[in-house]
């Protein structure tokens, strides 16, 4: 009998937290996955690449994906459409890989009403507000604008932390490197109760 | 702020599956950790050491425990009383350690029901009941009489791994071994509900 399947692994979490050096610290480490990446409407900016940060499409595409019911989830944001496509993910799954996911809180919500059985969620931080602030300037990509609107939105979101199975607090990447990798590896183990139902009905049959 | 707290992780399932081996093999691997020992009126046995096996106490010794609540669950087996302990799983918590409960799924459902946000349960199994019919006969230690009322628990017992977080089917030590090893260090990281609300409340004003 096999046990192994694919799992999801959602990472949420203030833009700034360090997700991304995070995700690429631990990605060799966690065996086969995949990672989705959103579809959006939004112009794609300089350093872009269509398929790799995003899939990008017009907003009729969007719209149509939609009626046809090809997102896992997808949300408005100041006016672009951000979605998860399910044809990538349910194929990464079919083929064992654990999917991660970087979406928000919104996100989230989304997956694990959907797919709360295998799904293992963590939200990654940093240690206080004032960290996240001094972070955000110092990478200097964004305007006092955006970074405004980035800390007004981790408010909100860290209010919502006690929704995540796990809460990673980044003050340290070494250390929070290892943790996530633990994580990783035990949201793997996750298996579907349908299939946890099939083993149960088989274990006494079985020779 | 210390996010560094106590965690739980219950093994349950047949005898025969193998959980003492996995325990010993990962107990140097997961850092600090204290192994629940439980308390029982039954008769201590050849080979058996008080306060390493179980506490072995009185009836009337466990009865007055219970009128004190000094149970986090306890159950009665075969006329014999078994419980475990509050106050050194207290302790432990206090001192951050992963707190490690090998009992039954009765017992489960009893920590689940009290400390359910730091808690994750492992079901370990054989892959079919026919290879645990095996293991027990091999053991030697068993009466035939034993061996039947093993069984009979073990299929009891397999149609409720539904409760468990995990499950993992040891059909290779090793293989069984590192997977444990991960769900344990993740284990670690569960976070109570009471302080991630303390971690929100602080977020904001932590300079």
């Amino acid at each position: 009998m096999n046990l192994s399947s694919g799992a999801i692994l959602v990472l949420s979490g203030p833009s700034g937290a360090g997700k991304s050096s995070l995700i690429s610290k631990i990605i060799d480490h966690i065996g086969p996955t995949y990672f989705s990446i959103s579809t959006t409407t939004r112009a794609i900016r300089a350093g872009e690449t269509d398929g790799v940060h995003y899939h990008f499409v017009t907003e009729e595409e969007f719209k149509r994906e939609i009626d046809q019911e090809m997102f896992l989830e997808y949300a408005v944001v100041h006016g672009n459409y951000y979605g998860t496509s399910l044809g990538p993910v349910k194929q990464a799954l079919k083929e064992g890989k654990l999917v991660i996911f970087d979406i928000d809180v919104q996100g989230h919500d989304a997956v694990q009403n959907r797919l709360a059985d295998i799904t293992t969620s963590v939200f990654i931080t940093t240690p206080t507000l004032a960290e996240l602030k001094k972070r955000l300037h110092n990478r200097l990509t964004d305007s006092e604008e955006v970074i405004a609107k980035r800390i007004e939105m981790a408010k909100r979101e860290v209010q919502r932390v006690s929704e995540y199975d796990f809460l990673v607090v980044n003050d340290d990447l070494d250390r929070a490197a290892e943790i996530l990798v633990s994580i990783a590896k035990a949201a793997r183990m996750k298996i579907p109760t349908l299939q946890i139902n099939e083993f149960v009905q088989t274990w006494e049959a079985q020779a």
